[in-house]
């Protein structure tokens, strides 16, 4: 689908723009505050008869009236699905739920889904969008930092299943990103962190450079400055779609985007899920991981206590629980990436570089002993 | 997915193949006598740890342990998923059936998804494969000439939602078709019937010299003879792909590979689905729209009775059930191909060419009265 979008110059003057390149299914991702307002922000979506957006009960109170009024500028009819909020609610029947209203309300393959909330949001209204009648339109409305930095890039869509997370799913890529700084104002203080987590991630993995603005601007960050979270997300988003451009259907490169997550996976599973934030996992993952990258060789012993000081500056835990080595190493052998039952870790080898490997179960044990309690 | 496909010489020699070119998604259709037992036709498909074999209660019996075998000598592992036979199967519960099966064998983003069956297992396993942890591969093994012809290329796979047929689904390519002609000697006369409706479509919208062969060749298609049957599965195939290769995500010309199911769909959900098979209510349809062509004065006279004869011959009705005009043009107004309310027609407008448009209620009426009763 070419969906041309015209830029309009209306936009606010702080607008950030980061275009994603896909051949034909190329997108724009809009990062600055006063978006959700701004008429600019939802020119040029695919025509259609109708919107149809996607949003859960948490978020439908703050944003959904607003959203509804730029929508209706330029669809006949704007529909609504409220879903439940929370991780667990990322399954098959609010899948249906979205289905079910589109077949109620006649939706032809034209019509535009928007999704308005975090990841969860995210993920399931672009799966819905992936599968309704083999693929309708899609817009990101992201409202958490992590659906912001994480979310918008990738084309990744999925819903859980009981024997597994993001068991079903797509690669399906929105029609743009409207990414609204102001909707963070309204994120809870650990929501926050978590979301850093992943910006933190894209210094060690891929930019030395971004790693020291990081370190320079975190309070910045905490304090949510507009201007720092402008620059934050677009450079996480530009990283990320670089990595993903040259590996869209994760063979190879695109694992790199797993730094301090398959540490991170066994602390979520382990611990059952919505007792840690993904993120907060993923913080104490990296803490882990850099480690690891630290016993194998691959980074001088200084690089551990700067990501963990960092890591601990975001507010996030830097100490894991203690599930014991052998769970562990059973949580992260299940993992999706690996492969007849070998860990694949993703590790540091040089400030912005990484690599996917390999490490003995005893030296896996000497990390977990040192980062857990 | 890159898929190197190195044919081996040892194939029967009188396969035929259609190379389906898909940037890098290509794959090869064989098409022969003898192939679900020639080790050749398993060769060179994608590496994995484990194959799952979907099947009917239906189809197990007569090829499931011959499949399995050919598999077994490539991959480590080889299960089965028996769903139950028909098109009222086609549903969530089928394809959770797949899953939960993948699930509980702990299958890993590489597992090789076997369809073994007619249309209605392609498009499950086929839709199966492209959401399991996003895609993994799958290998048609049509057994029906219905599927020969018309699910081996294309990439449309889907499930059926109480409100309507294919609502849910995907575009998703096979890594090979393996259609072995032998399989079609245990076919229901009404199936191969069905299935030469299909083969039968290919020549008005596209080749009119394909469609003078079958008119010479079609007592030969009947007796199931092998050559006959194998120049006609591969002419269609080609004629198929063309089309496609040219509109893969069904946004124009696509949609000439309609013909005669306008009228068709109508036919079937008038009657409820099972009373008549899909090809029967596309055989008819062509009738009407054969009609209406003429009728639009897009055709001469004489491709009616052309049409109808050659229908008739085939074994397919060219009467349909006298559902009142009302309801047939309500029927098709909610076509997922019309838009705004207006029906739009595959039509022939010269033969080996098709188009499509709208045609007054009055005429359509006069099409109407003229072949139901």
């Amino acid at each position: 689908m070419s969906v041309a979008v015209p830029l309009s110059l209306s936009l606010p003057p702080s607008t950030e723009t980061v275009a994603i390149a896909l051949d034909e299914r190329g997108y724009d991702i809009l990062i600055g505050p006063g978006l959700l307002d701004a008429p600019a922000s939802w020119q040029g979506l695919p025509k259609a008869a109708a919107a149809l957006i996607v949003t859960n009960e948490t978020v439908a109170p703050l944003y959904l009236d607003r959203v509804r009024a730029q929508l209706a500028a330029h669809y006949g009819r704007v529909d609504k699905v409220l879903l439940p909020d929370g991780e667990q609610h990322k399954d098959w029947n609010s899948l249906n739920a979205i289905v079910d209203r589109l077949l109620a309300t006649a939706s032809d393959r034209k019509t535009v889904l928007v999704a308005l909330g975090g990841g969860v949001i995210g993920d399931m209204t672009g799966f819905a969008a992936a599968i309704y009648m083999r693929g309708v339109p899609f817009v990101q409305v992201p409202t958490t930092l992590l659906a912001q930095v994480d979310s918008s890039v990738g084309g990744k869509t999925a819903i859980n299943h009981p024997l597994g997370k993001n068991m079903l799913g797509a690669f399906y890529q929105p029609a743009r990103v409207i990414a609204d700084l102001d909707t963070l104002d309204t994120l809870p203080p650990r929501e926050l962190a978590a979301g850093l987590a992943e910006i933190i991630k894209y210094g060690p993995i891929a930019d030395a450079d971004f790693l020291a603005w990081i370190e320079a601007n975190l309070d910045a960050l905490l304090a949510r400055d507009k201007a720092a979270l402008a620059h934050a997300v677009k450079r996480s988003c530009e990283i990320k779609a670089w990595v993903v451009g040259q590996d869209e259907r994760e063979q190879g490169l695109r694992a790199i985007l797993n730094f301090g997550h398959t540490f991170g996976h066994a602390i979520e599973t382990g611990l059952g899920y919505g007792e840690w934030l993904h993120g907060e996992a993923v913080g104490c993952g990296m803490v882990m991981a850099s480690d690891l990258s630290v016993r194998l060789g691959l980074m001088p012993a200084d690089f551990l206590p700067r990501m963990r000081r960092l890591i601990e500056r975001a507010g996030l835990p830097v100490v894991g629980p203690r599930l014991g080595v052998e769970r562990y190493l059973e949580l992260m052998r299940v993992d999706k990436k690996s492969e007849g039952g070998e860990i694949r870790f993703v590790l540091i080898e040089g400030l912005g570089k990484a690599g996917m490997r390999g490490a003995p179960d005893a030296l896996v044990a000497q990390v977990l002993d040192a980062h857990t309690a």
